[in-house]
């Protein structure tokens, strides 16, 4: 399917300000790049630093007082991997790539050290597999409300928890921590959306299983098939779509995504697991 | 029903120690005090203060350094009052007698105020009443391991709710944030419980519905006719069977309590609604 | 000295609603009252609760839909007790009257059995007394910033630590942590406080020493022998002007505090031992 | 300067257990590897992972049930960079390597996000430089005690804070959190150090100015040029010594160093700044 999306972002700059982005799609062989522009105004340098061994990019600009904008569009064919739930069992912790394993370790709103017993208790008894993973999904979406306002920059999974509310990061990282409390890793993802009401950065989440990593939405608010990764991280500290070091005020953020080939629009949700993950050969079926 | 209760607490002094006991049967016309000794070794003055408004007794000695032991020991007729849960409404907000009011707000170890929107999500759309209480307590019996060593006390209901695990003081202080959250008064109780294995101190809680406090025990560990009240307080932090302060190792605690009219003994656990409040008359039925 | 004082409180009431306020000067001989009104429109009907122990007055009003206002004002003459520092010693936690020993236990806001450590680490080697508490003070100021907007009404004494910022509420509850980790009882108290710039509600703290509770601003905002007592307990959760049960919006807070007797106006603040404690007679001096 | 150093671990693994260790010195140029044996019993296969970006180097095993000891042992020229902590100035934000950045996050132990006007309170105001992380360093000196027993593996920097105690892992998330508050990127490094006692693996930090990483040790328990660097990450949580997926039981950990060329044993510590990093020119001066 083919998309365009992007974002417009605009800030007032009161001190010279170092800008970290994290906006553009990820540069990863699922993204078929159509077109791509990335504008800023002024037309600061650009620093580009890319993650080892998971291709997130940080764009860095130095801002100088005074107003600054980033208009940010591409377009992509977004080939999306398709695989029965069924087949995809969990990997063994024993088995796991070594360089997966920081995904299992807590990080700064992923207490999953301490929701260990939680998630033992709650999904500990569960078949095992990419249904495991589901049934998280399920239990958030059936125990934790999607509500604007309640959580900021700072919340936790444990106060998400505790708040039975939150929005896309907090869905995210309580997901994340039941998965690597149980063995599975799992890692947070930024991405453009289609069909998310109103149009918005989102925050999904890829649990690894059966040599690859796959994509899972706790809030199910958006079509698993119709994400345009923009990077991954740890979880939300890692991959903001903008940090900024200074002093500024943001405006209005703007963000689109549009389906550029209409057949299918209607298309009933996929139910299939889905991936974008290049790091394996599909799995056997 | 008659039972003989007390407990031994020993305790090695290495510098003057202000203890403030909470161990004696509460003077309650529910209580037929038949006999009570307490003994202390060696014999230190006692003072004593009585709650205003809830007649719970502290007991304060000012021990000396070296050994110092505690046996207490009493009889009673244990006269509870029996309802039926269904004729047990709750008081609406507006009709609470004003003394109980503190009874809804947040203390030390139950934060029902940022428990709020747990308990109103969980509880809110059901049916109101005795029976919303006992679905409280249904719900942490089902959600919530009882295993020793899981808390200790400085332990908060909002951390026991993440560690989905705690014992009789933890069980207690969830059911009394969610009941608070909820509107409806509760309050900690402590007690001998008959039945409960191994014998202890043991916490339950009570809540305040059509003009009078029901006692509740979420753990299901004891029989609710078989309770012989020591305290109520807002939560653990009032009620301790022991506070000292000063420097002291405590030894070993025993409790026990048995029942001296043997008829019955293998009755079935009431599901009666059950009271030994004096603050009230019994409701009409 | 002379004071006229007072409060306007209006709310759009949206459902039944119990309001529970805490406004009134307390009743204390201290207070030798010249006048009081207060005026409720609509003139709903008022149930008044005296807490046992402490003379804090709760006014409960059962409101139903509408616009609702309440209209307080009273004076006094406030004849305060003033005594030398230096002559008021710590009471040993063995010889203090049982009805203080509450005011040593933590409270939701006042994690005092947390903080153990911080206390004794920070003034357990500093002498014992009157200068102890103002040392409290002291390093509160020293380390706090007095902050609009850092916390709201479920922040804790610890996270006001970790900000390093808040206001009069956050001051006390950090103050009255410090001295029960200490061993010496402390409450707190709301009250009209004249000086401080802008007008509002102001909290301060008591700490029980040599058989009277003495009163401490640990901001130092207001003067000390200028505060019109309304009420106290453990925490503000206890002491809240206004605590609804229903659903309303507040407007805005009006409080207003002069001083009638001209004379001294400019005095420096008093550096006195300050009480208006009833319960026990002057120290000797 | 020449040191032995090594370690003795022993499990009792009663399922089988993914073992990730991360116990040997880094394979960089200011270590000149004399000697290095590891000896696994069994002698399990083994998997290495080191982390792009910054030579920690992670051995994986898979144990079986049974008994099972690695002991570690190597010898190493240490070849540290010593240069005057005045002429090492702080890296404007603006200007550091993009790949430092991850450095300026939060993480799990370490709350850089809720300890940042905490630090710009204490240490906003100073001079920046070296002299300001030593001075982060004087402070967390004087007021964190160092004391075992005090914390555990899911310590964080807010904990340690509020306790005033820790140990080495608690002192360095603390300064780690300052330095990341403060715009200086700050990591864990875990080290084997000459001088520490009783000896263990010791938890220090680096911070990055002028170019370059430069350790720090906020407890001061260890000669700065006698510290052997295993690993380094985010905070704890990514260098343990030993990081178990499975169910065994640890025996006790033995770690030993000692110094081979005896000269300047009794030297005192040095007050230079030290580095072993090799990711950057020395600095000129």
């Amino acid at each position: 399917m083919r998309y365009r999306f992007g974002c417009d972002l605009s800030y007032e700059v009161t001190a010279p300000t170092l800008f970290v982005f994290n906006v553009e799609a990820a540069r990863i062989p699922h993204h078929r790049r159509l077109s791509e522009t990335l504008t800023l105004t002024p037309d600061y340098a650009r620093r580009i630093h890319v993650v080892p061994g998971n291709d997130t990019r940080y764009l860095a600009i130095n801002a100088e007082p005074g107003p600054f904008n980033l208009h940010y569009e591409a377009s992509v064919d977004l080939d999306v991997l398709h695989a029965d739930p069924a087949s995809i069992a969990e990997t063994p912790v024993s088995d796991l790539p070594l360089e997966v394993l920081p995904y299992l370790l807590p990080s700064r709103f992923v207490s999953s050290d301490r929701l260990a017993s939680f998630a033992l208790r709650e999904f500990g008894q569960l078949d095992t597999g990419f249904e495991r993973v589901t049934s998280i999904c399920n239990w958030i979406c059936a125990n934790i409300d999607y509500k604007r306002g309640t959580s900021d920059g700072e919340t936790t999974a444990d106060e998400s928890l505790l708040l039975r509310a939150g929005v896309c990061r907090d869905f995210s990282h309580i997901a994340i921590a039941f998965c690597r409390a149980l063995g599975i890793p799992a890692r947070f993802v930024s991405c453009y959306a289609y069909g998310l009401v109103p149009p918005d950065f989102h925050a999904i989440f890829e649990a690894y299983m059966g040599g690859r990593w796959w994509l899972f939405d706790a809030t199910r608010q958006a079509d698993l098939d119709g994400l345009v990764r923009i990077g991954v991280g740890r979880d939300a500290a890692e991959i903001a779509f903008c940090t900024p070091f200074g002093q500024m005020q943001a405006g209005p953020v703007n963000v689109f995504i549009e389906r550029l080939d209409g057949e299918g629009e209607s298309a009933p949700r996929t139910t299939d697991a889905v991936s974008t993950d290049e790091s394996a050969p599909p799995p056997e079926h």
